[in-house]
């Protein structure tokens, strides 16, 4: 951490900023300059916030040189993380697609769309029965029944299921049901949930927030891991900027910047990050081209039906020819589709 | 809702647009143009999702007409809101004070501020005990025994008090003491939590996320509204942008439109909206005179000490000075700060 | 400047750092941390870019310690800058306002324009006469002929008059006819022409760009004074936000961040800042609440023929009521709005 | 056009709507709603703004159906524009590549540059002379100086030189030595630049700017297209959000929005949208990836000594990687790199 003292700074205050850094168990080192002093505090200090140095007297301003998350940093762990959900591998070499409708809305819909999209590739299934719907009137999700339909579309394909959790309340139910907690954009600060999730040993799927920092994505994966789970996927879906003519804007930059910066698997989803089907293809292709580890998409049997999102989702023949595409751009990456097991179940 | 066909739809696609509108209800009127076509669909229509109408095939856009709040619009209840707090009125001709540290930290901390503040002026007390921190390794929190010092506050001043709540999870522990529950900009689409304060008869103080849009704020306040709480109100408290120089950026704007689009009365959070201690007075007098209801700030009886938030909080001396610049504009305004009920405690 | 090393920064990297700040005629102080080394590079440094470091090897980051504007900046000139305009001064204790359409488009709507904001109190005539349009199928000015208006104008009501200039090739042109020179928000980094406004000796209304940092304005400004003209304000007029229902996002902290960093007289555009008539009210209040040094807005006698910014342009009427609205909140600052000449031509 | 009346509309205020939509020459269809009516204005209306119907009484608020620009949309002209610079074609099946150092700084840097970047396959040597600085007292470019450098590089090598212009004064100087005048994110809305640029015949390359909206970045290219210049090159180069941990946020979604508005080819430039070399190759593979026609880039041959952009230029054998990189890509895409011709001059 480094501390500059204000162009006008007493003597007085200065030594209040060295009382401090010492107060804090750090070492001070003090350089003279032409209009000011620094003071670069040496040691261990793992609190983010600058706020108790911030306000001494004749302090100008302060930086810190650590990073502030640890756990989820590439410096400490420089290797990958690499882990099984059931069937396949995530963080490896592998990229893994997930895929499936906004919400689970009936038995037939979400066992229709489980089988086109693992014929078409696809390693886990996603579906929302507990929606964060803007609005009290919209449709807020099946509850336990949507589970139990996406429990019988993992018998028959063997795919593992990728479930939103919005609530601390909702975990215990969940957990007899759900193979990766999905934590959405809109908690992802939502600390009291990541506390109880970081105490699970499932998968979690952390969705970056609208408006948060890469900075913060990394402090709320730190939640996570600090309870004790290793298992986290980091998500890009977009972020909220000036530009209307696509629902989000894509950050593909974080793409590069949280694979340097973390040892976590990163996958983006195409899907909210344009709000839109005709879209969603091409930014599949970046991801995978930026260095993503995988996809999770949105793919509906009928879009014009669907109670939520149908303008962001893929008819299955659409997520087909995507699967194609991505598959061309992993392969010049030098990568490819993690493979799926056999099919479990015959009938259906 | 007026949806408008690609330039080259096709008759069927427009009998396909008109038969969806009126299996949702509506009556389509179809007017001709020289490029295209567009269907204005008349009649009560709530759902704030265009999604079914925007992926029919031929359709290039839909627009919706109506607002998609309704129990919060001023549109539907002309009348400014107003209703009393313990010991004052808010959404009135008076402008209300809310005060307070960041974090209650100890038992002579809170009491100390909250005496403070009452005799600078100050309507109500706000303090936290479960803090969204972004940091797993931060503060968290007194939690309950927080809360214990926040009563004895209340009983020393006769101030009612305003508290963050997290989560549902805290609400029953939270009901006793509480006068005001705090959403959190973090908190501000956790629809679960909403809901079940929307349930309660207390006071909500409701903040603006910090990349919500005013009609998203609207949309939250709705999930209250419609749980049958009237007594609601807003607070601006800064949007995340491109500009660094302060915390947040005050969206200043945001107070006449909010008081033209919603009866509700609306406060505005300077400490936050800034960040720092050195424009909290300025934004403090803007926010009046740009016509809020009243302010909720940051003191701390010393900030260098604070746990969180000591660079935005006022010493008390300054918050006296802030009540007078502020009691300045409000009477240019034509309006007053709250009067304070006589001090109930003699002694402390 | 301080420079951080990677944490396994080499010997000879951190000789190459060390060099390299000897070489700008720097002396580095060196720190040795638990993880890492910094090295303070003490000395005068004004060229902005840090790139020369930030690219050497082993360097994690490089933090700039001094302000990067020099001759704008209140440290180096802690008085305001006061500097009198035909018939009043500026950044003084009083409050100017300019006035008048965005376009001219007559002689009469604009002689009608210039004695109705004279009358209400306005202190300059605003005008222009090129016109930044986003489509080349927009009306784009009246060039000389709508300057023979304005000095017509000014020769009737003995208001200076301010007009925006878009090129250096309409320099020669517009100096017969102009009193204060507005560079528009488009225009804020156009570098060319601020270095030829510098040379000249006219008031230059300097307006931040709708993307531009604070620092970034103070930076333009720089090209200004570095020009020898000390004539400078600068304009607040919105920045562009994710928030839709606004036309810009009024920054209104960037009214005491500026009066804090600089010495040059502040003031606001709410026309521009809000793009709605109904919002310029409120927020030509707030700025002036917040410490702006006057206020510029947008008036036209007819708003619905206006051939640009009808919808954010006051009524002569309208534009009395705001005038007196911000006469209360200025003398609730202890501030008056700047008195007028006597009308110099009786007839019209 | 479509005008929405508020929703306590008078009859009178009706007609008015009527008449003024009449008055502009399209044939008003009304619809009565249950709240309000809607007026549907039909007809050839290209003037972009809105403001003569918003500001009239009795309007909510006023949506455009038709695009508002014309030349550039691919509604008007659904073929890809292909056209030839000096020995490649931009806007077919090959991706172009450009690439040179931000600023021409001698002729010994240009001239192992242009071979260094010929070598690995670029197509074009970029390099600027006029260099558009923040600060004043950075450097401003080699002037004259500069462009014959270029011009000897361009003589050795057989490539075509992209330099940027920043205003019409310049204009004669560089027109005999420059193939392609870039247009650079701060001068995207010069219109006067913009306007003489459309006037040329030569190919320009347009760069969005940083908070520039898509339908803004089509508004300028209508004003190169409007003067009949229609080899018109778009570039993505990364646009302003809130996101620190790169310079600017490459706006991904862009390459497919573009792609669907306009028949204009559209490249990236992942060095300022990124502003660090770590992240260049992996989001120029993801240009590719997304649809974009070719890349502009910076290279140098000792980033550390340059002027200006150090931190992201590649050294040539990086730009090498690079370039195999995005070649791998382009074929997964079924494309190729555009072909270089047979070196022009021997010697070096």
């Amino acid at each position: 951490m480094i501390i500059v003292m204000k162009p006008n700074y007493t003597p007085q205050q200065l030594e209040g900023v060295i009382a401090t850094v010492k107060a804090h168990g750090l070492t001070p080192h003090i350089t003279y300059g032409v209009e000011t002093a620094i003071v670069a505090a040496v040691g261990e200090f793992h609190v983010p916030s600058l706020d108790p140095f911030e306000v001494l007297d004749g302090v100008e301003s302060v930086k810190r040189i650590s990073q502030p998350f640890k756990l989820g940093s590439r410096q400490v762990h420089p290797e990958n993380s690499v882990f099984p959900i059931d069937g396949f591998t995530v963080g490896g070499d592998d990229i893994v697609l997930m895929a499936g409708p906004c919400s689970v809305e009936s038995r037939s819909q979400i066992l229709e769309t489980a089988h086109a999209v693992r014929e078409a590739g696809a390693n886990a299934l996603r579906g929302g029965v507990f929606k964060p719907r803007t609005s009290p009137y919209s449709f807020q999700g099946l509850g336990e029944e949507g589970l139990k339909y996406l429990a019988e579309a993992r018998e028959q394909t063997g795919m593992p299921i990728v479930v939103e959790i919005m609530s601390q309340t909702q975990l215990e139910l969940m957990l007899d049901y759900v193979d990766v907690f999905q934590v959405g954009a809109r908690n992802m600060q939502n600390f009291n949930l990541l506390r109880v999730l970081g105490e699970t040993r499932k998968t979690i799927l952390l969705k970056r927030g609208l408006s948060a920092t890469i900075e913060e994505l990394l402090m709320s994966a730190e939640y996570l891991l600090a309870g004790g789970n290793k298992q986290v996927i980091l998500c890009e879906r977009g972020i909220r900027t000036f530009e209307t003519s696509t629902r989000n804007t894509t950050d593909i930059n974080a793409i590069p910047v949280l694979k340097n910066l973390t040892h976590l698997p990163v996958i983006l989803d195409p899907s909210h990050a344009t709000g839109d089907v005709n879209y969603v293809t091409p930014i599949a292709r970046a991801a995978i081209a930026a260095g993503a580890d995988g996809l999770i998409v949105e793919v509906h049997p009928e879009p014009s039906k669907a109670v939520s999102d149908g303008k962001q989702s893929l008819k299955p023949e659409k997520f087909v020819e995507m699967v194609n595409q991505v598959r061309a751009i992993a392969e010049a990456m030098g990568r490819k589709i993690a493979p799926i097991k056999k099919s479990v179940s015959a009938g259906w």
